[in-house]
């Protein structure tokens, strides 16, 4: 089955047209050969199959594949019929009804019962299926039926073949190394008092020690790899409304690990006084009464972290000679709703990150990069000692929208850094501790970020995730000082004394 | 009018107790005279006014004032009941029916239409109001009618006086200073793009410049304060589940400022596909679909800080010789969803702050807090050289319940550290820009804490908000590094370039 769109509508005009039939007749056989042609192949234009004039109207009814689409079409129609009207006749055209709007596409398998926005019916057809819009002038002023297509063709190739598989490809693998720690490292963790979890779901609280460790961590990619590069701290914000997501992408499908946020729908303390006296007297929180008494969600928890750095920078122009900009932010938590059941520190609902963003021309993005995994082979080789791998994954500005493969720009994409957990044994899954991403234009695409040079402008991000260094670091090396390699010992120093327990 | 219980119940029985009805009488007659005034001053115990045999129960009609309430009277019958029908006629009882329960209270104003869990009906009154209460077996032994009449007892003081006032009464009082600087700080950090503000309300996004600041900050409270005070660090929780504040307190009043979580209601991504395809057909968020698609409020966004932490304590005993015991936290935002119009960095829904716990007994935590007050003030006058004032005021703990005068407690209360700004005028509000709380024996006793002594134990906290920092150390002295002191200026070092525009 070819792609096929069947749109019938109506150009409403400001009085009877009845008297220009003739001009409307020569125009339309001249539009069929002329503008609605344009671009498409030899005889694979749009065509208006029928007309007529009916009361304050002319109806038109357009049949097109995939060049220029039937809803284009009437859009190409409109400003030279007006031309036409409107010098000899003196009739404008008022706007466009759309009556009715179909689309077929090809499709190996029925697609299930799905709701999509001005879609009022699919039906599965002989090789495909048809669609039913309801659509007005609007929705083909800024090209719905395109977006409903292009979701659908998404939805039918996932269907008939799966989805894309992750990509994975190694990049460079350090030596193998002897173990000589094989245990659970967030177990063992709480066996000596380090950490306890939290009373929220993924959520630790860190002890004395384990906060040590993590300040140390912390302190080796200020000092080794921060302050030698030149980047400068800033604190980002870490509750994002639905605009960040929507310029970044992150709207297109981050939905089902968002922890979303509500805020109450006034703080008039009258509104509030039932929920209070309702806790005061049963001591139970009602939820299901707050959960009507607070507004729908205005974004979520902090999920990637660098998103909202962008609306720093959203809609300005830059000096050339400033690029590349490096900045970095640890200036709180994020959040992901994880998968269920118990899991240790290496998956983690709450967790810590220093996240770092750099931005300039497609070069001085890819050089920053490098930079950045010279730092990290040496932080991960001479100071922790680690065995560890680097791959070059699907990226996670895709993953993160829902999508997998690779990156059509490409040198752009993400590097996984992944750690061997020696107590999952030798064929045990690697933990990612750390990725480098260079994200192409996406973000200065997305918040509009402009080179005075007018060059495009690519960007790069790179998260340090604290738990997750913790997990691959204390998996392979234990928590007893003497196995660590000398270069963490001194510089985490003595570990501190916990809360003692009787 | 005086404050009186009605109860009409029976006691439920495995059996016709007709032949037992002597007994009965004879026990009724006496209960009245010793059960029934056990601990209430002469003449002022309850009371059953009526009884008789109903099918298989006993009715009685209870009446009391507030020293033995019908409802522990009830509950209090029920033992020594059982008793003489179980010896003598091998009858059980089997639990308590509740058919009417009435409580009539003193109030000198009527009361607007309110609802009370288990109050079905409140009717004002000659002199007061009737309350009545639909309640059973559990609710008596919950005691739940108590629960009701302190809240309403509250909400008629409330009414009949008005709250008490807000405390306020100064302690300490630097001398005047002469300030250069009279700009207001948030505009000039905006003019000299050291901050933007973020997406999200009450929000900012700080530059290398700002950023700089805030850490620089935080180092002085660190160098001169937590590290020779011999604070530890650790990590607390950010987002706050419902138990947290059950057991801090704050799930009496603090809902009308919270910033609610909610979590998916399942990861599912085919559970989130309209939500997907409608964003991506639209490029609108479907918050309305949204708000269907995520659970309860399973609590919120960091508030006060130290709550989460006596997680990490809670139900343990601790070592006598380990207090006491001082922590602090620096790793995340706090959100609170102040009130609307465009404020500066003064007042903020997501801020900044280093939160200091310490715990011991209550002349440890009252020692504790005088070293801080004594640090701080070297800080605040001998490092930033501010003008300040510091005041005991209604406890934080309180006012965040929605209480107002001072704790019962005496030497438990808030120390607030105010400051002028002088954009604001001669006459302007100072800014509170830190506190020094003693906390009582509240959190160890919320979160069940020991001490191995058995000695009642206490805590204290203290909030170091960097927003509040900057609002009145730069309305001070504004953005000039030539007007700020030498021991503050050596620590900043030279202000980082910003991020610039064209």
């Amino acid at each position: 089955m070819e792609l096929k769109f069947n749109l019938k509508g109506a150009f409403k005009t400001s009085a009877d047209p009845s008297g220009a039939k003739d001009v409307i007749a020569q125009y339309i056989a001249e539009a069929n050969e002329t503008t609605l042609t344009k671009g498409a192949p030899e005889g694979q234009g749009a065509k208006i199959t029928e007309w007529s004039i009916v009361e304050n109207s002319i109806e038109v009814t357009i049949e097109s594949g995939r060049f220029v689409r039937a809803h284009d079409a009437m859009i190409r129609l409109r400003k030279p019929l007006a031309g036409k009207l409107g010098k000899e006749f003196h009739i404008g055209i008022r706007g466009i009804d759309v009556k009715e709007f179909t689309i077929e596409m090809p499709a190996e398998e029925e697609l299930d019962n799905i709701r999509i926005p001005h879609v009022t019916n699919i039906t599965n057809v002989e090789g495909g299926i048809k669609l039913e819009l309801e659509v007005g002038e609007s929705e083909l002023e800024n090209r719905i039926p395109d977006r409903i297509l292009t979701l659908m063709e998404e939805k039918v190739k996932a269907k008939d073949y799966g989805g894309k598989a992750e990509h994975w490809q190694i990049l460079w693998e350090s030596e193998k190394k002897e173990h000589t720690f094989h245990g659970d490292p967030t177990q063992e963790m709480m066996k000596e008092g380090w950490i306890k979890r939290g009373a929220s779901r993924g959520q630790w609280i860190h002890g004395p020690q384990s906060t040590r460790m993590f300040r140390t961590f912390e302190r080796i990619v200020l000092e080794e790899l921060l302050e030698p590069l030149g980047y400068r701290e800033m604190i980002f914000p870490k509750l994002v409304p639905w605009e960040v997501w929507q310029k970044s992408g992150h709207a297109k499908g981050v939905y089902p690990e968002i922890y979303y946020v509500c805020p109450p729908k006034t703080r008039d303390p009258e509104y509030w006084e039932e929920v209070i006296d309702h806790y005061k007297v049963t001591h139970e929180v009602p939820t299901e009464l707050i959960k009507e008494k607070i507004g729908e969600p205005i974004g979520g928890l902090c999920y990637a972290q660098c998103p909202p750095f962008w609306m720093y920078v959203q809609g300005e122009t830059i000096p050339t000679e400033d690029f590349p900009i490096k900045v970095f932010d640890r200036s709180g938590t994020s959040h992901r709703y994880e998968s269920g059941g118990i899991h240790g520190m290496e998956r983690v609902d709450e967790f810590h990150r220093v996240e770092i963003v750099w931005l300039g021309t497609k070069e001085q993005v890819i050089a920053t990069a490098k930079e950045l995994h010279e730092k990290y082979m040496h932080i991960f080789n001479e100071i922790l000692d680690l065995e560890w791998r680097k791959a070059w994954v699907t990226p996670w500005f895709m993953a993160q929208e829902g999508l997998t493969g690779l990156s059509e720009q490409g040198e752009a994409g993400t590097t996984d850094y992944e750690a061997p957990l020696p107590y999952r044994g030798e064929d045990g899954e690697w933990l990612e501790f750390q990725n480098v991403s260079i994200n192409g234009n996406k973000y200065p695409s997305g918040f509009n970020v402009k080179c005075q040079s007018g060059e495009e402008l690519w960007s790069g991000c790179s998260g340090v995730g604290l738990e997750r260094w913790a997990s691959a670091f204390f998996a392979q090396k234990g928590l007893d000082p003497e196995n660590w390699p000398e270069e963490f010992r001194k510089r985490a120093g003595k570990v501190p004394e916990g809360i003692n327990f009787l």
